[in-house]
């Protein structure tokens, strides 16, 4: 990009959140101030004021003006029903060339269906996908699908590995991502029917590193880059792994306080504890990224506060400034067209 | 039972398992010795009886002798081509009355492919599921299917239903068991096509207390007794949470280790936190239970040790001295018949 060229913003669903919207403005203006990244706040405008002007920000960060917001326990249908909701109007300001990408902590099924609805699929794209990163170390690994699409085709299956192959480079660098195939067995023929499919596909798919299947236990033991699955499996396995984490800490954080070791458990909880807990929760991870659609919509964390909202706002100017969206028309431009589309 | 009527005994499938048949061998004499259940061991006479020398116990307990045994790297098409496999062998005990439950710590796709063929299903059963038990407090929860059914019908899961409340009245003491539906969201509509019909009809299900949709986060939340998924998922899910609890803990370990508090982390470890790890390691469950045939079968971890096979055995005694099966066939009898079998 040359340099003084206008970067397009983020468009950020100032209304979506439990904590909406004060703390998302709150990570508005951390982004602009502490990370460099231009966006713009999609909401009502004069609670949006108010939110600046705690920060001294008024006049800082501009506003789009949006008549409604999607309560976070609307679902799809309600996304149909508010075309000038926040975040409809974010995703209107992408789809216009307005804005670079659209971050949102509203429900997630408010958010797919509206991105599918106002940004439509991407050409050759038959359904999208959540990606998501699992906290594996030294380098996470991506999930995909966590929850878009409940019931896929094996086509669609190989096409998520392309976006999660895209994703993968894009957003944690790697070159020539493994891509897995989470069923119930390693060997070829273990699985339901759509994994089975899934399996043949994936085995001579071009553009595609598949390194074949892996399991539930296989989520944080990073055997491979990305983790390919159907949109209920992959939010079944993400919950059931968020919840288990969540489950180990209460209950070891109960063996402390009950033993007579409380004191030094304590000690150790200010240390590395906490920063391991940190990393396993899933509530400070960079957020879920719908990909797929013509333009990249990043889904945080509906609990997120003002932190999490400034890193997604980073991830979603990474994504379109490497141009996600286009490598992902490239990789699916280039593969054999499914037998037929849904 | 009138005093001194003849107990069947338990077939344990001697030759099945990471560690068989020493650690088999050694807990079938745990279960005679300590907990009263009479067992009979299935498998190659020299090598069962060596290792019954290494306890004082031949005599002690019957040998039948079984031809071959199933690897543990075997599946399903392995079990068919095998009719003396001591896994097969047990499975006919049972079947011509002689034995009272199979205990197997063989690799589960045998064991479901061998029961399927060796006992059948039971009359008006479709499909045969695995029940688990999360390790969730105060009591277990009941997670069916784990495994068994990969590619299930919504007609299925609500014999899972069946399945699943009788086994957690037997197993578990419950009157009542609620019973939740694993999806991906709590109102009705969410879901795959699979979980939003089987939700239409567990709601209407009698002998059901259907309780609603239960997500990932909530099998160790205990919201309900028993949650219903087909086995796909739910094995994907019980992996998945088995290996977060297994990361979380050696994430713990490590960050203890490299601390200045290793010391004092130490300590704790010898305490509490060991038992709470104990609890939460699924080797150390009872094991998973194969229901909806003509006879029970336990099937106990790869790598049971003999402490497991015991309680294996106690169970499978357990289950078959209540009738699980008889209470299972009472079930489906009087449960409205699904539209078409498969």
């Amino acid at each position: 990009m040359s340099p003084g060229a206008r970067v397009s913003p983020i468009a950020v669903d100032a209304m979506g959140g439990d904590n909406a919207p004060g703390e998302i403005v709150a990570g508005a203006v951390q982004a602009v101030r502490e990370r460099n990244v231009p966006v713009v706040l999609v909401g009502l405008p004069q609670q949006l004021e108010e939110a600046l002007a705690e920060h001294d920000a008024v006049g800082e960060i501009p506003i789009i003006r949006a008549e409604e917001a999607l309560g976070m326990d609307e679902g799809a249908l309600a996304s149909l029903r508010r075309p000038r909701s926040s975040i409809a109007v974010a995703c209107h300001l992408v789809r216009r060339g307005e804005a670079a990408a659209v971050v949102s902590a509203g429900s997630t099924a408010g958010v797919v269906a509206t991105g599918r609805l106002r940004l439509r699929a991407q050409p050759g794209v038959i359904r999208p996908a959540i990606a998501v990163t699992l906290p594996t170390l030294p380098q996470p690994t991506v999930l995909i699908d966590a929850g878009a699409t409940a019931d896929a085709k094996p086509e669609m299956l190989v096409q998520f590995a392309h976006l999660g192959t895209a994703y993968a480079e894009v957003a944690l660098g790697l070159r020539r991502p493994r891509v897995g195939l989470l069923t119930i067995g390693t060997e070829a023929e273990k699985g339901n029917k759509l994994a089975r499919r899934a399996h043949e596909l994936l085995s001579t798919a071009p553009g595609i590193h598949f390194a074949g299947n892996v399991e539930g236990h296989d989520l944080l033991t990073r055997v491979v880059d990305v983790i390919i699955t159907d949109g209920f499996t992959g939010n079944i396995a993400l919950k059931a792994l968020e919840g288990s984490v969540r489950y180990a800490f209460d209950q070891l954080r109960e063996a402390i306080a009950g033993s007579r070791m409380a004191r030094f458990g304590a000690l150790l909880q200010r240390s590395r504890l906490r920063e391991l807990q940190r990393r396993l929760d899933p509530e400070t991870q960079g957020g879920a990224v719908l990909l797929g659609l013509n333009g990249t919509v990043v889904i945080a964390h509906g609990a997120s506060r003002a932190g999490s909202i400034a890193s997604a706002c980073e991830l979603a100017a990474r994504l379109a400034a490497q141009r996600i969206v286009q490598r992902i028309g490239e990789r699916i431009a280039a593969a054999p067209k499914p037998h037929r589309l849904w």
